[in-house]
C-alpha cells in the first residue's frame, strides 16, 4: 500500500478547508462491501439518504446528489436551468466565484460580474442595483458563493434574497456552500434559494467524491425550458429515479454508506449546536491571528467565516514557505492562497470534525511554524485562543 | 449504521456484472483517511495512478480519472472532441449502446444508429459499408461498446479498427470498456483506439465513482477545435495539471487510494493471467448454462463474453421472479434483464475479484433457484462445470 | 503489509472449524480507535458485553471474559475450582479432549480417563458408572467436550448431567464449547453446567483472542477452597472489576468492540433459527459426503456435529495431500486430521458466519479437490446436497 | 455499533499511558481476514513477526508471544523460572511493581520486597546489597519494573545488572518493560536481561491482547526443573511450534497482523529515532508541568520516564476531578493515580503514534482544564513547551 505520509509518527493535522478530517466512524461505513445498486438494500439505502440529506439543507425540496466532485454540482446548477447566451449576475468574492465565472462563461453563458477586493463579502445592495437596471429581466440566474473558501469571508444570503425581491426581479438564486454546509448556517427554503451547490468533503465530513444540488421548484420549471446541452447533469432523470431511491447511472455506492453515516452524526449533534461549535472555533482562531500580531484577509468583522480563517502574511514572507515548514516539522497541512492571493496568505480549515484540542495543536503548528521559519510575529495567540475557549465552554453563548 | 443485507448469516453473493466484488485490500485502502489534494504524498500518489492506469489500457497515451459514473466517461468522450450537430456512428449492441446513443442525441450530436438484435456483436463489415458510403467524412466518430454487459456479447474492436482503415476514413474510434478493462484483453494502442471509455466498478474490482478516458494523440488534438460546451469533462486542464500528479478540481482521493491498491493487484497477477482466469470461469459458466438445457443471449459462439453470461428464461417464466427468489433464498444478486429484455434474461457476472469456488457457489445458487422457482431445466449444470474446472487448472491451456 | 493469500484473485474459503470466517461488521467494530479502559464509554461497553454474553450461554450466571485463547480458559476452569492432587474425571472423546487431560495433569490433577476411539460421543452411562464406584468422592469434576472440534462428534450434555444426578455425586461438570457456543443448542443453566469453556473463534465469529467461563454458583463457591495457584485466571477479582463492567488488567479492548458487534448479529438472527442453520448445512453436508461414497468419522447418526463433518480417506489416500491440492488450486482451507488421525481425514468447518452458497462453493472445492487428488470418489456429492438445500428452505423443518 | 465517544464531534485525545492511539495503519491490518493458523500463509506471518519482535527487544534470543494482556506476561516470566517456595527480590517502585508482587505472592513465591516511595527509581545499590547478603543464593531471580507506568520514573537496568554482577549472585533478572519498550532504550542482551516482560498496547501501538517474554538462555534452562505447575504459560511448546511460525495453541491472528504493521514501523523510523522522539516530547512535557507551577512526581531528574508524566496536585485539589472536567469538556483521556496515588496526580501519556501538535493538544487540554477545574497553576505551560519544541527539531541534540 502506497505510505501516504512521509512522517513517521503520530496523526497528520489536515487543517486546510476541505477535504477535511474523515470521521472513522464514516470512513469504516464506507469500508463495507459493495451492494447491487438495483437491489432493495440499496433502494434502502438510498431513500434514507436522499430524504436524510434534506434536512442539513434546511429545505424540503429534492437535493439530487452526483457521483462528482463540488465543481460537477457548479456545472449541473447551470446546465440544468439556463440557454446558451443566457446572462447571469456573479459575483467576485474570490478565487472560487472566479473558477465558476469561468465555468459558466465555458458554458456559453453571458457573465455579468461584480468585481471584488476578495476581503468582503457580497454586496448584496449592488446586486439589487443591477437587477434593478435589468428591466428586461435579461439575468437569468444570481450565482454567489456563501463561505468563499479562498478567503474565509461569508456572505449574507437573505440578503441577496431581500434584494432580489425588492428589485422584483425573477432571476434564479443560485448559491455555493460547499464549504458552508454543514459547518454555517444555511437555509435553502427559508431564504428562497432556487439551487444549493454543494460536496461532500467539507461540512459533511466525507471523503470528496459526492456533490449535490438542492433544487427549487422554480429551478425544476426552469430546467424544461433550458437549452444548454446537458445528460449526465440532468435533474430530471435523476429525480424520477431518486423517487425510489435509486439512480439512472451508477451511483457511488461506498461514499453514499458514508454520507448516511455522516448524516446519523449531524443529526445526533443538532445543526444548531454543529454551528455554534463552528462559530466558537472560528472566533478561538481570530483571537489567536490577533495574538500573533497577524492580519486577516478578511476586512468586514460580520462577514468573518465560521468555517477557516485565511490569514495574511507580512509583506516580504513567503506564505507558502511558512506552509512547506510546518508541513515538514510539523506534520500538518494549511491552505494555499489561490490565484491572486498566491504566497500571500495561508488558510486554517477548522470546519467539519474537529474539537477544542485539535483546533489548539492546529493553532500550536502555526504559532511554532511562524517562529521557526522566521515570520514577525507575537508569541501568546494560542494562550488567547485557549482562554477564550477556556471560559467559553461550548453550548454557552460565544 | 444502516443493516445492508437482510439475510442473517454469510457473505453476499454479489454476482450482477458489476459493481463486483470489491477485494478487502481494495476496501481497507479506501479506508483511510483524506490527505491535501494539493500536497506531495497526493502528488505522488496521482502520478502513480495516472501511469499505472495506462497499463491496464495497454497504452502509452494519456489516461483521465474522473470523479464520476462510467456514463461521465461517455459524455467526456463525445464533449471533449465534437462539436453540435456532429455525425457520429453507433452500433446497437444491445442496452448500453442504447443509452449512449440517447446521450450523444441529447448532446446535440447527430446519431447514424446501425441497428441490431441485442444478441449479436458489432459487424465490422457494416461500419466498413457505412464509412465507405460516407465520402463527404460527416461521420466523425465511430461508437462502439466492446463487452455489452446487458447482453454479455464482446465484440472484435481490432475488426472495427481494420473496418475504419480499410475504408480509409478519419473518424474518431471510441469503445466503451466499462464491463471489459481488467477482464478482458483490450489495446487502446494497439487496435488504434482514439478515446477508450472506463469506469472503476468492474474489473478494476473497486466501488463505483471514478470514470476513465484514454485519450489519443488524435482524440487530444480534435479537443482543440471541439465546439460542445464543456468545463467538468475538459481534458485540457486535466491534462496539464496530471503532470504533476495533480487535479484541476476536488478528486476522489480514497477512490485513488483503491485505484492504487486496485492496480497492484492486477500487475502482481498480470494481464494475461487475469484475462485467461475470465476466459475459464466463462467458459465453466456456459458449460452450466447447456447443462441445464437453458438457452444463452449471445447467438455468436465467438463474442461470448468472458465477464458475463446472460440466459433467456423459456417462455412464460419470469426472470425477475426467479432473480426474487435467489435473492430471498439464496442472497444473491444476478443482473437483471434491461431495457427490452426485461423479465426475460437474468446475467451472471463472473468477472473482477472472482475465483473457482465462488463461481460454483454462484452457479449453485441459480440451479437451486430454478427448481426454487419452478423454472424447467436438467439438473447437473453445476456438475459440468465442476467437471471443467478441475480438469483444467488455471493457468492450463483452456 | 504481508500478502495473506497467495492466491491472485477471488476470496479465500476458510473452512475449517474454526477460526471461521469473521464477518465484515465485526472485522469493522474492531477497526476503530482503542479507548481507555478505565473511563466511562469503556464501562458501558464492559457491561453490555459480560450482560450479552449470558444470552449466547443461555445463563444467568456470570460469564468471565480472559484476553487468551481457549486453552486459556481450559487452564482457568481447573484451577480455580481445583487443588493440587485432585482426581478429574476425563472422556477421550478425541484430539482437545486428550490435550485438555494433558493440561490437567500439568497442573498436578489425576485424571481418572475413559478412554474412547474418537468415533462416539461421551457415554453418560459410563460416567455414572464411575460416579457411583467413587462413594468417597474423591472425583472433584466431570469435564467434557460438548463439541470434539477434532471428529465431528457432539455429545450430550443434558445426559452427563443426567448421569451425575442419578449417582448423587457432587462432582463439578464442566464442559468445553469451544466448537459449540453460538452454533449448537447448549444450556448452561438447564444442564446444571458449573463451569462452561468457551473461546471467540468459532461460532462467535470473531477472531481469536477472547475465551470465556461461564461460572455456576457452586464453581464460585468452589474458587474459594481451591488451592491451585493462580492469578491471571483468578475469577474473583475479575467478578469485583465486572460489576461495574471493567476488568482487573487490561482487556482485549478491540476485540471486545467485536464481541459487541457478534452479539447483537446473533440476537438478531436469534438462536433457535443459528441452530436450525447450523443443522440444516450439516445435514447437507452429510448427504455430499454419503454422495461421494466417502465414510463420516462419526459412527453415532445422533452425534453427527451440526458445526463441522470428519470424513475418512479411503485406505491408502493421504487426508494432507488432498487438502494441500484444495489448497493449491481452490484456495480453500480445510482442517487436518490431528493426533492419531493425522493424513486420515480432513475436516469440513460450516459453522459461524455462512450461508448456503459458501456451503456449495465449499462442497464444490472438496468435489473437484477428490477429483484434482485422484481420490476414489462418486460425484453427485454436491449435487445431493443442492437438492436438500433447494427443498428445504431454511426455517422449514430439517 | 456502540457508540464510543460521548462527544459530537473530533477526535478523542487517548493520552493515557497506554493503551496508546494505535495507527490507522495497524487498525487497518488487524481488519484483514483472519487465516488458517496452521495454513502456510500463518507460517510466514508467524515467522516474520518472531524474529522483527527480536529487534524491539535489541535481542537474539527467542521472544514468546502470548495471547493475553501483560499480566500474563509478568505471570509467564514467574512460572516459567520458579518453584514454589522460591524467594524473589522484587523493588517497589510503584503500583505495578505492587501489583507483580502480589502476583507473585499468589503463585506462592517468598517475595523479598524493597519498599518505595513511588517516587524514585530502583536503586541498584540496595539490591546488590541485599544479593551481597543472600551468600546461600536464596534468591532465584530479581524482578524489575525498567518504567513505572504508574508513577513515570524509569529505573537503570544496566545499573541493576551491574549490582547483580558485583555480587556475584546468580538470581536470573528478570525486567517489566510494558511501558518502556518501542518508546525508550531497552537492551535485552547487552544488559543481560533473563526475562523481559512486555505488551502490545504502549510502544507497540497496538490495541490490547499480545503479551510477550524475551527469554535468554539461562532462563530457558531454568524452566527445566522449575516446579511451578503451568500449561497455557509454558515456553518449551511454544518455542518448539514458534521454530517453524506456528503457536501450541490458536494464537491471536488478527492482532498479530497488526505486529507485523507496528514492527515495520518502528523499523522503517528507527529504533534510535523512536527513543529521542520520546525525550524531545518528556522533555517539552516538563517544562509545560514546570511553567504551570506544578510539581512533577518523579524527583530524581535522571529518571523522568520518557514515555509518561505524573504531575501532583496542589494539597486540596483532586485530580479526579481535575481528569473529569477534561475529559467532559476537552475529551481527552488521561490517566488516573492508581493506589495510593489514587486522585493525588494525573498522568500524562506522551508514548507511542504520536507528534508534536497532539502534544500541544495534549498539553492545551490539561492548561485549560486546570483553568476550568479551577486548580491553582501559571499559564504559560504550554507556551514553554512550545518554545521548545520549536527551537529544537526532531534530530537535533535535545
Amino acid at each position: 500500500m502506497l505510505s501516504l505520509n512521509s512522517h513517521p509518527s503520530g496523526r497528520h493535522f489536515l487543517q486546510i478547508p476541505g477535504p477535511t478530517n474523515v470521521p472513522d466512524r464514516v470512513l469504516r461505513a464506507i469500508d463495507q462491501p459493495t451492494i447491487d445498486h438495483r437491489g432493495p438494500e440499496f433502494g434502502a439505502l438510498g431513500r434514507a439518504v436522499l430524504e436524510g440529506a434534506k434536512h442539513v439543507f434546511q429545505t424540503q425540496a429534492p437535493v439530487v446528489i452526483f457521483p462528482s466532485s463540488g465543481t460537477g454540482a457548479w456545472e449541473a446548477a447551470l446546465v440544468n436551468t439556463l440557454s446558451p447566451g443566457d446572462r447571469v449576475l456573479m459575483v467576485e468574492t474570490g478565487h472560487f466565484a472566479s473558477l465558476w465565472k469561468k465555468l459558466a462563461g465555458r458554458l456559453g453563458l453571458d457573465v455579468d460580474y461584480i468585481e471584488g477586493d476578495w476581503r468582503h463579502p457580497v454586496d448584496a445592495a449592488v446586486i439589487g442595483a443591477r437587477l434593478a437596471e435589468d428591466t428586461q429581466h435579461r439575468i437569468k440566474a444570481v450565482c454567489v458563493v456563501h463561505n468563499e473558501t479562498s478567503t474565509g469571508v461569508t456572505s449574507n444570503i437573505a440578503a441577496v434574497r431581500a434584494a432580489i425581491d425588492r428589485a422584483a426581479h425573477p432571476a434564479l438564486l443560485m448559491v455555493d456552500t460547499i464549504s458552508s454546509l454543514g459547518s454555517i448556517d444555511y437555509r435553502h427554503d427559508e431564504w428562497g434559494v432556487d439551487v444549493t451547490v454543494a460536496g461532500s468533503q467539507k461540512g459533511l465530513m466525507l471523503p470528496p467524491g459526492l456533490a449535490f444540488n438542492a433544487v427549487s421548484a422554480r429551478a425544476l420549471a426552469a430546467a424544461d425550458t433550458a437549452k444548454l446541452p446537458r445528460s449526465y447533469w440532468d435533474w430530471r432523470e435523476m429525480l424520477t429515479a431518486n423517487a425510489k431511491g435509486y439512480f439512472p447511472y451508477t451511483p457511488s455506492t461506498n461514499l453514499l454508506y458514508g454520507l448516511h453515516e455522516a448524516l446519523a452524526m449531524l443529526q445526533a449533534e443538532g445543526l444548531p449546536r454543529v454551528f455554534a461549535r463552528h462559530e466558537r472555533h472560528a472566533r478561538a482562531t481570530r483571537l489567536a491571528v490577533a495574538g500573533w500580531g497577524l492580519e486577516l484577509l478578511s476586512l468586514d468583522a460580520s462577514a468573518h467565516s465560521p468555517a477557516l480563517t485565511a490569514v495574511l502574511l507580512p509583506e516580504g514572507h513567503s506564505a507558502d514557505a511558512l506552509r512547506k515548514v510546518i508541513l515538514d516539522r510539523f506534520d500538518m497541512s494549511l491552505g494555499q492562497g489561490l490565484g491572486k492571493l498566491t504566497d500571500r496568505i495561508f488558510r486554517i480549515g477548522h470546519l467539519g470534525h474537529f474539537n477544542d484540542l485539535t483546533l489548539c495543536g492546529t493553532l500550536a503548528g502555526v504559532e511554532m511554524g511562524l517562529a521557526a521559519a522566521g515570520v514577525p510575529h507575537r508569541t501568546g495567540g494560542l494562550q488567547a485562543a485557549m482562554e477564550f475557549l477556556a471560559r467559553t465552554p461550548e453550548g454557552a453563548a460565544a
